[in-house]
């Protein structure tokens, strides 16, 4: 009997963890992530039961998961990207840890760094970024993010984020210093291929990222500019060979 | 032909990707970090040829991987981490692309969520921290790190270092502005068998890790306390049960 809180990575199967798959196809039970891809569950046994979190609060997750291990099974918690950066894997391991149910975490690939790279972006580049500082789109309390601290931090910014707030976000950075021409990507959908990817000005982002699909990624700064000359490299290099 | 840009995760053979685990298998050629675990190497095909990047120049890595892509061979470049965080992943694609030379980027789980996680210690908690800002232990032209711009951001700060610079960087947080009595806490060889961590407040973290192996990450900030307090309710449940 453990339970076992494991990231999912970002969407893509392929990004899955060794450990994560092999967890998954000997497990009696899952509590998955709604964003976690339908092809990974099918990885678990026949026999396994498979649960959605979907419309459960936090606080029900914790039960359940203390639940399924007070019964003896092995559990995974699937999250979405890791569970310890942006994912409450820390409450739900208190939790379980307060039980007296043993636990381990099973790290994976952030969406922080992955989404990014999907649109050939590197959050940091020699010359050009060398400090990242990710946050999500609202404070805890559902407050604005503390945008002077952000732009403080001078390096690439991450944030996870609901593209309803896309326009109030860039405001807010603009207002605390960063300058309208500074670059940004919104990344949607991620490492999947559905994935779509814009780039503008920050003043610009709102307007170009209009009609794609939550959840997103906004990448601020000039690493941005690498990820759109590394594009370009690669589709001129293509004519060439074609 | 392809050159795969490829994260191989913190250290632990299991954190490497499903994607990584199936180019290694069917490459031609792979160019390693010398900090990957030599487990993983034992995956490629008997016939491949296996290059240690030790000793070599970020230039002298780009040629090889520019000359091994004209050759048309399958190349895996596997490198600790993740590509695009801290591993000069973006200069290895422009020369790539400069040269004409397919490439893809294959993301990793970063060590700097991994390896706090393995520590227990989650970087982001809700009520106790919601940003992370990610640096290296030195800045690009070895002048120390912008410490104020580090406190600024407000949340968590992870930082990758050699341990010889731990005293420095702890006076220069404490300088910027941190109360001494700021939990931190050390883990060197994160993920692998050989893990050490160490916990103490920004006055006492550089004493604390003397004897400690490089290459280590710090972690600073009140989420430290939550890994602490999961580590001791994780012991206290494992005394009641045995």
């Amino acid at each position: 009997v453990t339970v076992h809180l494991v990231g999912a990575g970002p969407g893509d199967p392929g990004l899955l963890t060794v450990r994560a798959l092999e967890l998954l196809r000997s497990c009696d039970a899952v509590v998955a992530d709604t964003l976690v891809c339908p092809d990974v569950l099918r990885e678990v046994p026949d026999d396994a039961l498979v649960v959605s979190r979907a419309g459960m609060s936090q606080e029900q997750v914790n039960e359940l998961l203390v639940r399924l291990g007070r019964r003896g099974l092995d559990v995974v918690r699937l999250k979405g990207g890791d569970p310890f950066v942006f994912g409450r894997g820390g409450e739900e391991a208190l939790a379980l840890a307060a039980a007296g149910i043993p636990f381990t975490v099973v790290p994976g690939v952030s969406a922080l760094a992955a989404v990014p790279a999907a649109a050939l972006i590197p959050v940091t580049h020699r010359g050009v970024a060398h400090t990242v500082t990710l946050s999500t789109g609202r404070a805890e309390n559902g407050d604005e993010p503390d945008y002077d601290a952000l732009v403080a931090g001078g390096g690439t910014i991450v944030l996870f984020m609901g593209l309803g707030r896309l326009a109030v976000i860039a405001a807010g950075l603009m207002q605390a210093g960063l300058p309208q021409s500074t670059a940004a990507a919104v990344v949607a959908g991620g490492t999947l291929p559905e994935q779509e990817v814009v780039v503008a000005d920050l003043a610009g982002i709102a307007e170009a990222a209009e009609g794609l699909s939550s959840p997103a990624l906004l990448v601020v700064g000039d690493v941005v500019r690498v990820g759109v000359a590394l594009k370009q490299a690669t589709e001129t290099a293509f004519q060439h060979q074609g």
